[in-house]
C-alpha cells in the first residue's frame, strides 16, 4: 500500500470521489509524506501534521477553489498544498524557485489568500463573503482556519466584531491546540481551556459575538468534522466551529516536544528522531540576545523583558526561566507589546521589547504615538532583521530602516557582530532618554569569543575597518562582514555606521571631503533606508560626490537561502567585489 | 453663584475638601465651564460633557497623581485638564502655544499617559500597574477609561487579554455612550446594548477574560460612581466597570445630535445653537471624495467604501447614507479595514479605502503583507494627510509618503486639487493593477468649479505648472498652491510631481539636465519622503545637481493653525518667498 490513495489525488476532485470510510487511510498517508518529505527536505512540521484530518474534511466536503479557503499563518498548511495539486512539488518546499513555505496567490487557485502574518485570515475571508453576496453568489463558502494563539491577536477580534453583525456567508474554524509555535497565553486561552474542560459553561465570547457557535469537537475525528461541516454548510451567516486537535499529531516526539517539532530541522522519518547539525562555532545573534539581556537584568532590577509570542525565536526565552516575573509573553499582540513597554518606562522600568522586524510594522503606529512622541526609553530589538531566507516574502525584515526612520526621537542601530549588539543593549539600559532600535539578523553571529566585558557605544558614533584610497563603502549592520570580504584585495575605505540616527555628521563630513565616490551597503530597502540618510546628508550639506546605495531593490524577494537571496540582488560577496571594483578602477 | 466650588479648586487636593453631597453642584458647574469656553473656543464638547461626574469621582476617590489615571483617547479629558490646575489656561486650549486637546505627559503630572489615537490606555496602564507590582507599589492604582467604540480596537482586545491573566491591578472603566465619534457599530456595541437593555445576561465577554466585572451603572450618578469606586479600590487584580453615559450629558443639543456636537466649532453657551460659519466658496478635500465616490459608484456597480469609524470625517456617510449595502463603517479597526478590502478584491470589487493619514500608521503591515505582496488593487484614500492643525501632534499624517514609499508595487499619489482628488479616483477605478494610495489635506481645496467631467490621469506623471530659467522647484499635492503663490514674482519653473512613485522619471531627467538647483517642497518627513525620493533618482542617475529638500523637519509638531504651524516650520508663502528668493538670485 504505498500511498494507494493519496497517489489518486492530483486535486481536490479526484479526493471528492473517495468514499468517507477510505479518508482516515488518506490521512495515515498524508500524514507519513508529510513527514517523508519534511524529515529531509526541512520545514515547518507540527502544524500541518495537527490539522490533516480537518485539510482532508474541508476538501471533501466544500467546493474548493470555488468556496473559498484561507489558512491563518499558513503553516499548517502542508496538507493543503500537496491534494491541491502541489504533491510533486512538495519537495521543493521553501527552497529557491521552489514552492512555498506559505499559500500564496501567485502558486495556486486554491491558495485563496497569501498568508504568513498571523491573524489575517478572519478579515479576508469576511471581505470576500461581502463581495460574494454582492455579486449574489449566495451559495459561495468562505472558511477561514484560525489557531488559537492567532485567534487572540487584535486584528482578528477586528475580524469577528465586524463579521458578527453581517449576514456574510462566513465559517471561522478554530483549531485549538493551545499552542502557536510556543504554547499559546492569555485570557483568551485560559478561556479556551475551560471551555474544553467544560468548566466554561456560562460566558460564551463567540456566542455574544453573534455567531452560530458549535463545538468544541474533536478535530482528528474525520467522520465528525465532516458532518459538523455539512451541518454548518447549509447555515447562512456568521458561524464558528471549535475544533480540538493536537499540533504535531502522528508523530510521537512531536506531539511531545511541540515547540521543537514546529520546525524542527532534519530528523529520522521512522524514529522522529531529530538529526543533529554539525556544531557551529558562532552562536545565533537571538541567542546572544537571550543570554545578555539575563546577564544584565542580574545587575539592573528595573530591566524587564517583553516578547509578542516569540519566547524560543527572539531566545527571551532564558529570562522567562530564570525570572519569569520580569519576562513577558504577551501573545500575538505587537501593539500591545509596545504600548505596554511605553506605560513601562513611565514607571521607572527599562523594557527591552523584542519583536522580529516583519512584524514590528504591525506596531508602526505605536512607535510612533506611543513611545517616540513622548520620548520614551523602550528599547526595541529587531530580531530577523534583513533578509531571514526560506519564509520568504512576508517575512524578510528589509523596511525597518525606512519606516523607523522618519520617526523623530528614535536611535536606530545595526550592530556588525555579536559584540556590538552586546554593547548596545549594555548602553541602552544605562539610561538612554530616548527610544532605541536595535535591529540584528536571523542566524548565527560572526564572532568567536563574542562574550567580552561590556564596553559603552558613544551614541551616533561609527567606525572606520579599513582605511583605503579609492572610495569610502559605508555599511550598516551585519553587511559590514559581506563588505569586509569583498575589499579584501581593494584599497578602499570601509566604514561602519553603526547609527542609522542619528547618523554621524562628523565622520561624514571627513569622508565627504576625503573621498570624491561614496558606496553605502545596507539590506533594507534602497527606498528610504541607510542608504537614502546619506544622500539627505550630502544634499543638505551641498557635497556633490558620486554616491551610490547598495540594498534590497525596490520589489519583494521570495524565499530561498540568505546566500542564494543575495547573490540574486546583487549583495553577496561576488556581486559587491564586482561593483566594488568598478569604481575602484575608475579612481584608479 | 459664580462657580463657587470649581473657583475653589486648582487641583484634585482641593476637590478632596469637598463634601461628597456638593459634588453634584460641582458638576454642574464644571459643565457649565466647559460649554462656556468651548462654545466660543471650540474644540471638543459632547464627549467631556458625557464624563462630568466620572471624572470628578475618579479624582475624589483616587489619590491622583500618584494613582495614574489615563483616558483613552482623550476628547473626553477636559474636565480632567480644569480640575487637575488647567482652568485658568484652559481658554488657551488647542491653540498655537496654548495646552493641548489632549492628555499629554509634557503637560502635567495628572497626565499620565498622552493620547489620541483610540484604543491604547489598557496597554499603558497595564504597563505601569506591572511595574507598579515588580516595585512593591501594592496600593498603587492604575485606572483606563475607554469608551465602547475604542475598546472594540484590536489592540484594546490585547490589553486586555493580556491584563486578565496578571495579578495587576487595573481598573478599567468602560465609557459606554454607544458613540465615539459616529455612532459605534460592530458586534461588541450590540453586545453592550443588549447587555443594558438586560436581554445579555448569559454571554459575559469580560468575566470570561478573567476580569472582576462590574455594572452596568449609570454614569451620571455620582454617589453611585463613588461608592462603587470605593469599592473597587480594594479588590486586587484586574477590575473593569461598565458605566452608561450619555455623550453631550447636560446641552440639550449636544444630547440630541451627538455627531454634530462632538466638535461642534462656536455656537451660543447659553441656548446651545450653533454660530454657522461664513459660507465658504470652497468645498473641504474630504466632500470631494463623499460626492465622488457616491457618483463613480453609482457607474461601477463594483465599487465599495470603506471607513474605520469616520463615516463623517471622511464623508463616506453619503455613500453610506445613497448605498448602505456597499458603503461599510467597520470601527476602530484599521487593520481589519484594509485587509477586509483586500479580500474584497480578490472577488472583483473595487474597494475605495478611507483612513486617515496618522490613522493608517496602524494598517502599516497590512498595507505590505495582505495588500502590497499581493499586487491587490486596493485604493487607500488617506484623508488628513500632512498638518491637521489643532488636533496637533497626535494626529499631524506628516509620515505617510516615508512608510509608503518603501513598499513595493504601490503607487502614490497626491492630489493639487479637488479636480486631480476627482481625476485619480476616476482613473483608479477603471481598473489598476495594483494599489494605489491618494494623500490629499484636512479641510478646504483651492478650486470653485472641482465638478468637472472626469478625466483618465496617467499614472505616473507629472506636469509643469509654470516655466522659468533660475531653477526648478518640484511639489507634491497641496503644497503646489503654496509654491504657486510664493513664486509669481520668480523666474523660476514649477512642477507637480503628482506621484511620488513611481516617479516621472522622464520628467525629472529633462529637469535635471535644464536646471543646476532643484528644490522640493512637500508637507510630509524630510526624513525619507518625497524629497528623498528625488535624490535618489538624483543619485541612481549621477546627477550632481544642487537639491534642495522641503518638508516636515525631523521633530514632531504641536498644535495649532495650519498657517501658523507652517509658518514655524518655513513651508508657509512667505518663507518660501525667503528660501526661493535666496537661490534664484544666486542663479542671476
Amino acid at each position: 500500500m504505498q500511498n494507494s490513495f493519496l497517489n489518486t489525488i492530483n486535486s481536490p476532485k479526484e479526493l471528492r470521489l473517495l468514499k468517507q470510510e477510505d479518508l482516515p487511510i488518506l490521512a495515515k498517508e498524508l500524514r507519513e509524506f508529510i513527514i517523508n518529505i519534511v524529515a529531509t527536505k526541512e520545514g515547518h512540521l507540527g502544524a500541518s501534521l495537527g490539522v490533516v484530518e480537518l485539510t482532508i474534511a474541508l476538501h471533501y466536503v466544500f467546493n474548493t477553489p470555488d468556496d473559498q479557503l484561507i489558512w491563518d499563518v499558513g503553516h499548517q498548511a502542508y496538507g493543503h498544498k500537496i491534494l491541491t495539486g502541489r504533491k510533486d512539488d512538495f519537495h521543493t518546499n521553501r527552497q529557491i524557485g521552489g514552492i512555498s513555505g506559505f499559500p500564496k496567490r501567485e502558486e495556486s487557485i486554491y491558495d485563496a489568500f497569501g498568508v504568513g502574518h498571523a491573524s489575517t485570515s478572519i478579515s479576508a475571508a469576511l471581505g470576500m463573503a461581502i463581495a460574494s453576496k454582492l455579486k449574489g453568489e449566495t451559495e459561495k463558502q468562505h472558511i477561514a482556519v484560525i489557531g488559537d494563539a492567532s485567534i487572540a491577536g487584535g486584528m482578528a477580534f477586528e475580524g469577528l466584531n465586524h463579521a458578527g453583525v453581517t449576514d456574510a456567508n462566513l465559517l471561522v474554524i478554530l483549531n485549538d491546540n493551545a499552542i502557536g509555535i510556543d504554547p499559546s497565553v492569555g485570557a483568551l486561552k485560559q478561556y479556551l481551556t475551560n471551555v474544553k474542560k467544560g468548566t466554561q459553561k456560562r460566558n460564551n465570547i463567540i456566542k455574544a459575538l453573534n455567531f452560530d457557535y458549535s463545538g468544541p469537537i474533536d478535530g482528528h475525528d474525520i467522520a465528525k468534522i465532516i458532518s459538523e461541516l455539512e451541518r454548518l454548510k447549509s447555515i447562512k451567516g456568521p458561524k464558528f466551529l471549535h475544533i480540538i486537535t493536537t499540533k504535531g499529531k502522528g508523530l510521537k516526539q512531536a506531539e511531545e516536544d511541540q515547540v521543537k517539532y514546529h520546525a524542527p530541522g532534519k530528523f529520522n522519518a521512522s524514529t522522529g528522531d531529530l538529526i543533529s547539525k554539525s556544531p557551529s562555532e558562532f552562536t545565533k545573534y537571538q541567542d546572544v540576545f537571550g543570554y545578555t539581556i539575563v546577564e544584565l537584568a542580574k545587575q539592573n532590577k528595573n530591566i524587564v523583558g517583553i516578547t509578542p509570542a516569540m519566547p524560543t525565536g527572539s531566545s527571551l526565552k532564558y529570562m522567562m526561566d530564570d525570572m519569569p516575573e520580569r519576562a513577558f509573553d504577551v501573545g500575538i499582540a505587537e501593539q500591545h507589546a509596545v504600548t505596554l513597554a511605553a506605560g513601562m518606562t513611565t514607571q521607572g522600568l527599562i523594557p527591552f521589547c523584542n519583536i522580529y522586524s516583519t512584524f514590528l510594522q504591525r506596531a508602526f503606529d505605536q512607535i510612533i504615538h506611543d513611545v517616540a512622541l513622548q520620548k520614551l526609553p523602550v528599547i526595541f530589538c529587531l530580531d530577523r532583521a534583513g533578509l531571514v531566507g526560506e519564509d520568504g516574502a512576508t517575512h524578510h525584515g528589509v523596511y525597518d530602516l525606512s519606516y523607523l526612520r522618519c520617526i523623530p526621537n528614535l536611535i536606530i542601530f545595526a550592530p556588525r557582530n555579536e559584540v556590538e549588539l552586546r554593547n548596545i543593549m549594555y548602553t541602552a539600559q544605562l539610561g538612554l532618554e530616548q527610544p532605541i532600535a536595535i535591529r540584528y539578523p536571523r542566524g548565527k553571529g560572526v564572532t568567536t569569543h563574542w562574550k567580552q566585558p561590556f564596553f559603552k557605544m558613544d551614541i551616533g558614533k561609527g567606525i572606520q575597518l579599513k582605511a583605503g584610497k579609492n572610495l569610502a563603502i559605508l555599511s550598516i549592520g551585519n553587511m559590514a562582514n559581506n563588505v569586509s570580504e569583498a575589499i579584501l584585495n581593494l584599497d578602499v575605505s570601509h566604514y561602519d555606521m553603526r547609527f542609522v540616527k542619528p547618523l554621524d555628521e562628523l565622520l561624514l563630513h571627513t569622508i565627504f571631503e576625503k573621498y570624491s565616490t561614496i558606496i553605502t551597503v545596507e539590506d533594507n530597502s534602497i527606498k528610504g533606508g541607510f542608504g537614502s540618510a546619506v544622500l539627505e546628508f550630502a544634499a543638505e550639506h551641498n557635497y556633490k560626490n558620486t554616491i551610490k546605495t547598495l540594498g534590497i531593490p525596490d520589489k519583494f524577494i521570495e524565499h530561498g537561502k540568505v546566500s542564494e537571496l543575495q547573490k540574486l540582488i546583487g549583495l553577496d560577496v561576488e556581486s559587491l567585489i564586482n561593483y566594488f571594483g568598478k569604481y575602484a578602477r575608475v579612481r584608479d
